[in-house]
């Protein structure tokens, strides 16, 4: 079979290690060739492809990024031409289906294209571990691992100033990376969407860390607002009408300092989370997805997705695989709320 | 209720995020106090325990190493009076019960305690991850990182060389370090003592590896022996009847070099493997052990050990936790397998 | 002898080095004792100084920020009543003389009280390496470690989503952090202070980077303005008449996207580059400051810093360390800039 | 002109900055075009070269290795045809000169070549930091920083277990990686070549820190020996009459157990201290001295080498350059030994 690749949405590490483990087994054991989908859907719509023989991912279990690169575009965009576009492209170059690598958007498309009786098996990217019909993905352990190791520096300096100190994390729907981050960072509040906090919690964490001769550390996910505020209130908006600060936790800043009277810095991760070298967990995961997905493609589970249960590699539908988001359980966040102050 | 603490056996990343665990719950949530007991059984044989406070376990969560201390010694030693003398000292100290931090060998202890009647509730340490009653554990990932990095920076060396690195990690009836950290890493060839692999299908892998124009590196388990070959007969033994090379690498290196005519180098991981700062991964699931532990605690599930099920903390009995060792399925092998060569 | 030691200004990784060679030379070749000083000279003003025991600076030289706490308070501030207020406090603990670790307003300080009489010896620190009597400070190269680690991660997204990334580091007036980082990373641009540099000149590193493939890197120091540009009239004010934006990064990124119409990104490493565990280099270096510090105590070299020169420490006047900032020169950013583009 | 590049020796973190700095500067400022000498001298006396364009060192600045290759081959080895042979080589492929980076060896090759009328320019690399003509060279402190932060961790697990660990680092004829890593790391006795020390001064130290309560760390570099002390007449010689122990930790081990009771580990760090990613530091560093290379080819400087004084490149001659090793002077161990026991 002649197998396309494409990788969709934003950077996350250990694409490389799926694409690396989908070629070299795909190559060795079926006999399989490869194509690689430049820039996600683009490619597809704009027949932008090429072949991507072995040697081309040799060395990628360890590099961060996509050597296929990504974008958001969608086949299902105004004038893009929907399933009859993408199957015309891959009849151009015998296609015989393809493997799209991406989060909760890619994964739609692909099941719509699915539906319309495209080829394609998924395997789910997301760096917030917000998809629920895999226990983890790849780049999700890489995230955490960047962000704790950031808040561990911060917290130096937070305690030789003794001053509070904000980081914002990503998680725009699911705390995952500020949960887990902030346990392995022992900090002093963690703030995800998933749970409504008043400013007088956070500030009343603040306080005791404070009482017990500690420099406070809160980390927060980007999707936290705090209960019943309205911060674009108090700091109101320019004249776009944008409020006026962009994250989470430059705006918690100047409220935690003002209402407990301690020096507040913040520090937002951003693009940090997504890039570089990913962690031996997510080589080890990423690799493991592409070689069950080649395994998918070869037994022709058109339509399917692969995911991980407790230690095994699974099939499941991608229909399933995009039904809902995965929170943060109100159970592990109490957990970690012992921690807290 | 006043709980003793205790790690045992070999060092481990994470085992001081348990304790911390333990302690920042159990005072915060139960009013428990808490008492050190040092170096695992031989503070209880030998009445070497210490109060803990809370302020104590401050910022353990990131630092390797356990403040306890540990050590091999057990009550059922010869002249340690088994459980009598466990009991005796916690009666002296009012200690209502224990949390056992160890491996195999600290739980075999714990479960037979526990059969006469001492209070006491295991956590699972092994940073081989070879406990069946687990579906991982605390250290093995910072192990399999630790590995990781290792053997990204031999293999530099190896390619501008032109050689061959054997690669010696821990292991000694379970392969997972070496299998991940051979995936993680893109080894030529994982060595694991569950398959027996011999001479001329290593010398295989290496001999491919070198054909497509690379370095080959070799990760081998410390338990891994060659299938159908006396490595002693081949390197003779010591005036004392030793064999004259301590470990598996050293053993396999002159025989690839020998028989491949490739220069061939070997490097044995040994301690850098289980000492410093635990990964992120490590860190969370060692905390989630600790809060566990001592909810278990709470709830007088003596006998029991916590232990992780998919994403979930459950409690198992001691009995089950310790009845066989978790090898490496050969088809995880296999899969692995695929990528050599 | 009993001498002070104080940490003051921005936190530094090493002071905690610096701290620990100084106690352990005092306290086994000298048999000095020492107190410490909390927060800098505010410790001095107000009186807040406790004995600092041998024991006390174990393990500390991997150990990021300062024990002793750090403000920016300074004994000429209003009513704080100067060298009298200084020498008072100095006598009440019957201190000989203390050890200053800090930047160009803390030594500025130190030599006004040495020129009224105050026994005080410095250590240079500056994150920036713009002291102009030291080749080099502890800190300096954990800075650009951190920077230059950044960057790479950051450079795997960029180039994945084909983007320009706008990194703006430390350096307000000096750029030795963007220049280093910036080579060690393979920057496409690096803008400093003390090189005049038009949106002209940037847009073409940009473009030219992108013209070959690449995904552009632009390294900033966060003190450099673009010559002849008004940003603030380009980007506007807000109802308070400040910038809108706050970096130069920030500033940047619209600027170049709009230009080129390449999609660029921001990011901003601020205090993430002044915490944690210091490199191995800085560990070094801010040991033997602090062993070079208690040899000029002994000697009573009051009035002097110690400082790097070619591998030796050597004394130098207060006076001379803090007349000038050290810049970068032209010809090393031209020899940099060969590599932009 | 038409350069030829080799690199020489043992591998060494930075070797691929400098090339990258050679052929970016060289192409884009003197429009030299380069060709790649395979695995050393053997390249040019085997004529195995290749042309080297721009893109071919993208990205190379964090790149571990060589892309050259190296090798100990010399062309002044028996049969190999000396200078004439190396002219005839380069006549063929009508190569103006070459650079040659390497060690001591490598050196006096060029050097040897030179004075034969083969224009030549040298890059010292020498991991050890042994030549006395340049304050320092690249890769060296990625050697430190693996050997520092590999101490850190075999720490932890001394401590753990109540240890003594020997740690052994390269430096065969000069000690400074055991200094500088055993400084940044609080060694507790630091052995190296140039200082004799006996087994008493050795156990002294490892007594003195087990009765301060911690765990003794010793770094010994491979070429230090025990002063008056036969130590393969105490562990004896195999039937081949090689010494029964590798290396100088593996020797240290069994005494300093067996005179202190205190039970001793060894870790011998090998190969892990000369591969993978250089730090910022060292990419720094070999990037200056790839552009300062090109520089003194264009110059015609034939018969120098580039080093570092101060913070400044210079050109100093090869003659000078390989006359002598830079041991570690007394007086920077003196400083160390303060913070032994």
């Amino acid at each position: 079979m002649k197998i396309g690749i494409l990788t969709s949405g934003g950077d996350c590490p250990g694409l490389n290690a799926v694409i690396r483990g989908i070629v070299l087994k795909g190559d060795k054991v079926y006999e399989h060739t490869f194509l690689g989908i430049r820039d996600g859907y683009r490619g597809l719509v704009e027949d932008d492809i090429f072949t991507l023989p072995r040697k081309q991912v040799r060395g990628l279990s360890k590099q961060g990024g996509t050597i296929l690169g990504t974008s958001r575009t969608g086949p299902y965009g105004e004038g893009n031409g929907g399933a009859e576009r993408v199957r015309e492209v891959m009849d151009k170059h015998e296609m015989d289906g393809f493997i799209a690598i991406g989060g909760e958007g890619t994964l739609t498309v692909a099941r719509m294209l699915h539906e319309e009786g495209v080829p394609v098996i998924g395997v789910p990217k997301t760096i917030d571990n917000d998809l629920s019909a895999t226990d983890v993905t790849f780049g999700f352990e890489t995230a955490v691992a960047i962000a704790t190791e950031s808040i561990d520096r911060l917290r130096t300096t937070a305690e030789s100033h003794h001053r509070c100190m904000v980081v914002e994390v990503m998680g725009r729907d699911a705390g995952w990376i500020a949960l887990n981050a902030g346990i392995a960072s022992g900090a002093h509040a963690i703030l995800i969407p998933e749970v409504p906090v008043t400013i007088e919690q956070v500030t009343g964490w603040v306080q005791a860390t404070v009482n017990r001769g500690r420099a406070p550390v809160v980390v927060a996910a980007e999707g936290f607002r705090l209960a019943g505020e309205d911060v674009s209130a108090k700091h109101g908006v320019d004249h776009m009408g944008r409020p006026r600060f962009g994250g989470i936790a430059e705006q918690l800043t100047p409220i935690i300092e003002e209402r407990t009277g301690i020096e507040t810095r913040s520090m937002t991760l951003g693009h940090l989370q997504r890039g570089g070298v990913p962690t031996s967990y997510d080589r080890v995961l990423a690799t493991r997805f592409g070689t069950a997905a080649i395994d998918a493609v070869h037994r022709k589970e058109w339509g399917t997705m692969v995911a991980l249960k407790g230690t095994d590699i699974v099939s499941v539908e991608l229909a399933e695989a995009t039904s809902e988001i995965k929170s943060v359980p109100r159970e592990r966040w109490d957990e970690a709320a012992i921690l807290f102050g």
